[in-house]
């Protein structure tokens, strides 16, 4: 099979620039009319195929980021974090004269398919990987692809792509040393997926510091970041003897769970339990009483990551792509949901 | 100036079908070897431009969908209502080989520039416009711009668009009606934006109905939709002397937030003060004791959309546009929050 025709080979053969070329198959003013005839028929002549992956290849770019997320329509609805991500996003992309493309998909594979596809027709110039797994094939795949990626999460060792993330452990160290100043001792943890690499990140560090501590008991729990978890798991810890003084939840949404938990309980907050949400939202602001939270600026976040690709994007071929930017870690912010461990 | 040369030119100069014109400008199989190149040089010769957007219009779709969302990322964030919507579109438009183009805008001059540049670069093959207002310029512009636009809401007398919207004032009776029940006669209700078109048929619905049904007082407060807002408006509504019994609020987030106000001012909910809340989303359930809420299919809502917009996309050109689609309207789900009127 013959090589597919460039942009190249028809200026050289019209004895004209590239960028002449480019503005006479794309009828933008820059030629005169004489010129653009001629290179048009010399571009048909050559057997030039003006197709969409074509032209965007090697003449425009498809001003446009993709985002594929694997997330069910359900988590998606009820968790702030995506819309606020994505609104920072789009904030940068915005001013770029980017547009952004959204597609939900159910597996990994579909996910991989999605980038393939898009890569393959220019829907996109590059993607921003969400959700960054601790054993995740995604890296590599995009690396091998040549789509322009950044990671939204970290640190990727030995990755070869961009990651934009921030410091999870530290946050972690402050709760703790904050919940064990306040008396608490046994303290428990309602945690996202565990196969996310931030998840994992957080059970060591609370595992670590814990130790660190003497503290007498802190048991972690994996859920899909529902309210459904959130208030099963909450329910079963504040029904066992023994149970704990206070709880972390990784999300927003699971911490307001578990708040409902206690009220239905009939135990105070936070007389009876001290809570923690993470990802302050507005939602930890609505409850009474109101959620002591771990605030990040989530929009910035997004916006730091969207400003990451648009690098990459704009980055000649060779260019060193797996750099890495670190954001301010999380805030804590004590609100009315913690107080001193009552005996 | 010269009219644009169409693919129609193309094949009656070529003496061959529009298909093969097509075939041919698209580097597909269907045509010979020869018959491409021939199709290419007269195409060429008669200064047919094969840029993205001439190209889109006659010979192939951009495969996209867009919406411009003109809320602040605060909101955004917050309601559970656009990701649930999204995610019902996707799942149809995904179904369809269809792509989702988000936006958010500020204006509504900028949310219409965008629509005029998506169309005018055949970014999108369509769009759909979200929170239809009562005197809603979008509608007559999308008309007159010729970008495919279904509106997610309506009815919208007069449109030249399809709509796809479901009845507001039936289940704003049945609310009032199920009130009435219960013993309540002074009922208050947040409100969202007033000038959305469904605030306004909510807004009439509940007025005729309290009269018919002799209500005390049946007030109406507009918000933002925010947590911050539905906070203050309940906390003045239940500092006042004669205060409301049960309170509607128009969202979820809203409704969240006065459950929290009333919880802060010890009174009881239902016992002291009935909560109902539009848009039943996982949070009402999270909350003890879980929200009264009007249930709907969001998900299933945003999938009409996507098909209907789908059929106004492949419609032949002169087809009529402005059907209209009514689907389900909400259900009343009773839940905790509501309860008899105490004296």
């Amino acid at each position: 099979m013959n090589r597919r025709v460039t942009i190249a080979d028809i200026a050289a053969a019209a004895g004209v620039s590239k960028g002449a070329v480019s503005y006479a198959l794309n009828g933008r003013p820059g030629v005169s009319e004489a010129t653009r005839k001629k290179i048009l028929a010399i571009a048909a002549e050559m057997g030039f195929v003006p197709n969409r992956a074509a032209r965007s290849l090697s003449v425009s770019s498809a001003q446009a980021v993709g985002i594929a997320l694997r997330r069910s329509a359900r988590t998606l609805g009820i968790e702030p974090y995506f819309m606020e991500l994505i609104s920072g996003i789009e904030a940068t992309l915005s001013a770029g004269s980017f547009g952004l493309t959204l597609q939900i998909v159910d597996t990994v594979e579909e996910e991989l398919e999605v980038y393939r596809r898009w890569w393959a027709e220019r829907r996109v110039d590059g993607v921003l990987l969400c959700d960054v797994g601790t054993a995740d094939r995604r890296l590599d795949f995009m690396a091998d692809l040549g789509l322009p990626a950044v990671a939204v999460g970290g640190p990727v060792e030995g990755a070869r792509l961009p990651a934009v993330w921030h410091d999870d452990a530290e946050p972690c160290r402050e709760i703790l040393e904050y919940l064990h100043a306040l008396g608490h001792r046994r303290i428990a943890r309602v945690a996202g997926f565990a196969h996310l690499l931030h998840t994992e990140i957080r059970d060591n560090a609370y595992a670590e510091t814990a130790a660190d501590l003497g503290l007498e008991s802190m048991e972690t729990f994996h859920s899909d970041y529902t309210g459904e978890q959130g208030a099963r798991i909450t329910r079963r810890l504040l029904s066992s003897a023994g149970r704990p003084t206070a709880i972390i939840y990784d999300n927003d949404v699971t911490a307001v769970a578990g708040l409902g938990v206690a009220h239905e309980l009939g135990i105070g907050v936070p007389n009876g339990l001290s809570i923690v949400a993470w990802d302050d939202s507005p939602l930890c602001r609505l409850t009474h009483p109101a959620l002591t939270s771990l605030t990040r600026d989530i929009s910035a976040y997004g916006s730091q990551c969207a400003e990451a690709l648009l690098t990459v994007i704009g980055a000649e071929p060779g260019a060193d792509r797996a750099f890495s930017v670190q954001c301010r870690p999380a805030q804590l912010s004590p609100r009315a949901s913690t107080g001193p461990a009552k005996p």
